[in-house]
């Protein structure tokens, strides 16, 4: 029988690399104020991660001429799987290229999202080794919790800026066996498309770019035990002269409690919390019309005009 | 190729039958403490749910001259794979048996586990219609919160006494594709095992029964938004009087804030909160060992003494 | 040596009468949703208090052909000190009148602010007595806590606007002992002013009024334990349908957590957490500048425009 | 007219000398786990505050060859009280003696307590000057919050071991004016008392030293914003290898949510959150029993032995 990729064949998200023309200031940002623990780095990378988070690293931050996008890497079930459901995206149309071992992690396969973002499955990794004192105290946590900055817990998901929703969010849905989770429809115009490679309630969303961009980035998202630690960290960015674009509040889609600001860099990052988790195999996605949309966040916070416009790298027009 | 069960293959615990020999009482706690919600009722049981449960219900509770579990039920991925599921059960010796429709859900096959618990798996299944208040204020919710009570979220996990943790805990793995993510083993033996069917670090547990009896409870938990929820929980017990057995505090396996007390009929039921959700699709199982467990819970708090030895139905040696 | 109000000879605020052209929607919404509780009623009013609200009540709602402030109420230290205070009001200028016990509370004198919001003082009152199953289980604590609806712990500042600030700050500062915790001054004109009678950053509050209307009232305010409760009740606020003003969020001013809505007769009503405690006898008043407040709230919200127009009773020309 | 100590007379609790025979050890850890910060020194003294401490220091960490308490420092309203607060203690068989200016503050003058403690009562004092990236965000806070380990907010109380807590009781409450918030009797024999001088529910406790030894140190307490904070501080603790000797848990007495442990050189210290306020003037003394303190703290947790009898400077008995 044909190979159909199905929920659970992406196993999660695995990292981002986000590009920065500040890669200096970007890197003191991610490791004092965001209080993430840098855990290599190449000429021109550094890899960082969350104290909970499993794998070597989570972020690649790397000096650019530009902010944006480097790629972003999901991670598969098996070394079979990965195998398998390379053959369907070339037998699908969706042609890309294997590199061979990465930093962190094995060979990868490449391939373009519809909107040209630079997709990575992998599946053989690194997993983070504590030594000294990041041996953590609860042997079921890959480290120890370390009280510096905001400090999340681990990656949460990845939001990407496309001109085509559908045909992205059928690239994951059909391609990679991501569940559709939440959709932001207006009319009959695809404006966002939530989808989980989880019981998570999204791991990667696409939203509308009002440019002519292609391939653009929106936001990443780190998560926080809970509410009052987002509420912390909006103290933090604040005393630390970050400017908070939105929030803390609360999303109806997701139902995450959110608060977003800009890296040094320039690019989109959210601390989240919350969120809701999904059990039934047959979840039928929920659709907000133009309607629902315009009633704001989930307590009436209108959304910021920027959160609608901007993504990075940044458009002359915008 | 011969089926394997592979995790995801059940998709989530989904409901617990609690037998009580104090039915009203124990009616009146669930829905006015506890702010569970009436879905329906046959002759001797009541079916409840919490806000954010999906399904019909997930808690049926049953008159009874004492107290313990009736069954517990599991949702599978698909009617496929319940019948590959079955199959697999029935050609390694676990010889159970077809039930037409039940409240709720469609047909489904019970089975004893090792210990004797009546396991049952079910696919088809009714999902919860709000009607008139019922009705959320986010559409990605099945049902508006009500805040009544200790309101909890969603069903989360159970917990049951057995005398061979290795027969339960292979059982769930081998013939059903759980995850096992912790356990607890002294020198040779073990005393408790963790499984998930979900990314959730457990979906059921079993612990070893200090007494000769087979079949018994030890607990199930709802869960709560946040760790505040459970501390207002603990004022709401207190408020009403209900024995508060430990709590809240923090496991060190599962990493969840916990809060244990007693229903009116006897049973140990949970509100919890937070813990850790596993990606890895590699996972090795956490195991603890005597000395580990000797230092308590999470912050140092010692295991009170009945919750290593109380489980319904009570043992007369208890 | 003549008599000088000091800080702590207002001990607290007392009540707050609130007037409403809709009686029983108000009524009902302030016994279900925000979870007071009745205890007691005359002919056109109906009094209520918060769950550890220690007097008789902490809220008239009175039936009206309009909305808007009836009166607020402080308590002074002892009989003698309301006396003195009396003779100290009469003999600056601030003319008032001594009324017979009211509901709840003892002989009272009444004088109106310089914006013409009718202030009362008293002494004598009536503490709640719980019974039943109001007794509560901590005996510390002048009730049980009873979870159905936002279930406020206690009131906490009222603020009302006026054409005059100075005027109404050095009222309650000169003639009533308060203490002068924070002010906004626009170049050389005071826009907002703070003021406590007891260790908490603010008791009463009053900004300018751009209408030409006098003797307004902007907000009450009830209390939570938490920022997470706060949270809570935004939610509890979508699902009931009651349009949510601004937040949750975080005052600059005050360091409080806010949530701002309208009961159904117009009112605005705040639920919040946290702020900050004054311990220093010699503090000096925080002054914010123009320039500072146009930086909007704590984590940058935009303070909606209403927020600074719209008051109780509304003008015509609002 | 004799001056007679009323309430408030004592603003506040203004510092505590720990006296500690590893200085190195516990300054490490006050710095680096606790998060505090060091604001002057001088030869065997170094001094500390949390970030919204508004004078120069609330901990004066001394350099001894045991532990235990150096002394406890009070600030009076006024310059003037303070006269006049010598002047009762005096007359009232209280003698002791005039220091000048000390570290941080103006002439002070110490008395010991009916066990011995050393009680200092100063109003001229030192504010702390925030510089540099000290300089806050929000300019009603004194310093910037720096998020480096626990990060308590603010000094809340000390409790201080005495064999005659009447005599302890009426000491403060006679002969300095603060109010008994709380008391523990069983029988006929006094166990403890909580006082304050502000409005919270105490800021000073005494409880019965079981050994024979005078003068002894139980503990001081820093306070966190949230409950969230106490759990986090848990997590700090458990990570830095410090002991917790209880909690987090709610204390009935207070209602308070505590989280105590050790210190290096072997004082206990807490932090804690929460609790209640205090508004009515003639607020009576809550009386706990024998009986109603046998069944432990809020929410059933029976309190550690230790608690009991562990005091600094250890007895040799203990």
């Amino acid at each position: 029988m044909t190979y159909q990729p199905q929920f659970g064949d992406i196993a999660h998200l695995g990292h981002i690399e986000l590009l920065t023309p500040k890669f200096e200031e970007s890197l003191a940002f991610f490791t004092n104020t965001m209080g993430l623990h840098v855990s290599g780095q190449t000429d021109n990378s550094v890899f960082l991660r969350a104290w909970a988070d499993y794998e070597r690293y989570t972020l690649q931050l790397t000096r650019s001429n530009t902010s944006g996008l480097g790629h972003v890497a999901f991670r598969a079930r098996s070394a079979k799987i990965l195998d398998e459901l390379v053959q369907h995206l070339e037998s699908h149309g969706a042609k890309g290229e294997w590199r061979q071992e990465s930093f962190g992690h094995g060979s990868a396969y490449r391939v373009p999202s519809p909107d040209g973002h630079i997709v990575e499955i992998y599946y053989e990794t690194e997993k983070f080794q504590p030594v000294g004192d990041q041996v953590p105290g609860y042997k079921n946590m890959p480290q120890r919790y370390r009280p510096l900055g905001i400090a999340p817990k681990r990656l949460d998901h990845v939001n990407l800026l496309a001109q085509d929703i559908k045909a992205c969010r059928l690239f994951f849905r059909d391609l990679l066996g991501l569940r559709v989770t939440e959709q932001i429809v207006f009319e009959d115009e695809e404006m966002g498309a939530w989808l989980a490679a989880t019981n998570k309630s999204y791991d990667i969303a696409f939203t509308r770019d009002k440019s002519k961009a292609h391939g653009r980035f929106h936001h990443l998202t780190y998560m926080m035990d809970s509410r009052e630690d987002v509420l912390r960290a909006a103290d933090i960015l604040v005393e630390s002269g970050i400017a908070i674009e939105t929030g803390p509040h609360k999303h109806a889609v997701g139902q995450t409690f959110f608060l977003y600001f800009y890296e040094p860099g320039g690019n989109r990052i959210e601390v989240g919390a919350g969120g809701y988790l999904i059990f039934d195999p047959d979840w039928k996605p929920v659709v907000w019309s133009r309607e629902e949309r315009s009633k704001g966040q989930a307590w009436g916070l209108q959304t910021v005009s920027t959160f609608h416009t901007y993504g990075t790298p940044p458009e002359e027009e915008d």
